[in-house]
């Protein structure tokens, strides 16, 4: 019997095209596949003969819990499967792949991590904000919105200035992230954003302040980013000279 | 005659499975590729028949003029071709995609830009360090090692914590990097990599403190990245167990 192995599989910001050619790989010649919410569900299915479970959160339902998770992969690639676990974005950026890996090295088994584009970085650049800017940022900070101690540390450890903040997962409390970093010093005149479903059918963006983080109503449901920083203007600008990035609906080049 | 476009597109870190799928296809049908030195020309010319012009810097030559690069573009698009520019990592992580997506839009040139596997986040974890990981690091601070004013001003934005910080190029001053951390507070014991030329064949890797971060002798000509946080610590216990990520060319599953 073949030995059995997990790859760790970043699945990128939403559309399949934006998977890693090794994460395609992977998933087409995969035995089990087990997905997150984030993963388009369809275009998954239509590239791969395994078998496929969503393990992330679904309307209504809860996710299936992380040991549950653990020990699913470690007694299928036991039983000699070459098993996927499919992530939304890249699988170390707030997705927990550290804690599967290692699970999976206590329990022996052979394991890869295969990036994927994080949506810390493509969502505000698929919406024409890029994250690092020369003279208006010289780095970016990716932090989750998860509320509590670690968030409100990790806003406070900041000094408004150069840097560009990317949260991920905060959209239900940006008022309060709003507030953290007014708090914090942070000018209420700062550009902010939000960018929903990117690269999706569901792409929604704002644009406006920090002062303003807490009044647009993004669409229920989708996962998004919040970015503060000067960078924001970049996409102001790009809008306002109608010189704004084509869809990429509208850059499908035709393979004939 | 069709409108000519360009796409400023993501290579990652190195290997070309990690390029997106949209990045490949961009390749294939592209007319012109300028691609940076980061990005690996045989694999290029394999899967292309577009022209391709290196504009990065290569041995001994110093790269092509920003100016000259957005020139080489604007002038390709206008005469209809389909022109891809390739950049290592993500083209808006340090990779002035945003001046050249800037430079396109005040030209009328219709444009994409295709997020890539970002190097900043890809290269500790392909070394099995996760920039964030429960209870050690809720957050992760990208930035360049380009020394000046800007880099001091960031490293003393941020206080020494529960943040990984990486900082892409900056190998050639990693004793300047740690002498500035050092002085902003961090404890010398802080775990420390360097990662190199990761998912290519010039992988290199170090761990050891902050306070060493200047003794190691990295490969010369070799990208490579400085993680510092307690992260590394993951790295250390996978090899501590014997547990190391297997390697990509061990994983090369069958297609047959």
């Amino acid at each position: 019997m073949a030995a059995g192995r997990v790859s760790l599989v970043g699945a990128g910001p939403g559309d399949p095209e934006l998977w890693t050619v090794r994460a395609l790989r992977r998933v087409e010649d995969a035995d089990l596949v087990l997905y997150d919410a984030l993963v388009d569900a369809e275009a998954l299915r239509q590239v791969t003969h395994a078998q496929c479970f969503c393990v992330g959160k679904r309307a209504g339902r809860a996710s299936v819990k992380q040991e549950t998770i653990n020990r699913l992969m470690v007694r299928a690639a036991r039983q000699g499967k070459r098993v996927v676990r499919l992530k939304g974005g890249d699988p170390f950026v707030f997705g927990r792949g550290g804690e599967e890996m290692l699970a999976l090295a206590r329990a022996g088994i052979p394991f890869e991590v295969v990036p994927g584009v994080t949506t810390a970085v493509a969502a505000p650049e698929m919406a024409g904000i890029p994250v690092t800017h020369r003279g208006m940022a010289s780095g970016f900070l990716v932090l989750t919105g998860q509320t509590g101690e670690g968030l409100n540390r990790a806003l406070a450890s900041v000094r408004p200035g150069s840097l560009t903040l990317v949260v991920m997962m905060g959209l239900a409390s940006r008022d309060e992230i709003a507030g953290q970093l007014l708090d914090h010093g942070w000018h209420p005149d700062t550009r902010a954003a939000i960018v929903c479903g990117v690269s999706t059918r569901e792409e929604w963006t704002w644009t406006g302040t920090l002062a303003d983080l807490g009044a647009p109503a993004p669409p229920e449901g989708v996962a998004g980013v919040i970015v503060v920083g000067e960078v924001v203007s970049i996409r102001e600008a790009l809008a306002a000279g109608n010189a704004r990035p084509v869809e990429a609906d509208e850059v499908k080049y035709g393979r004939s």
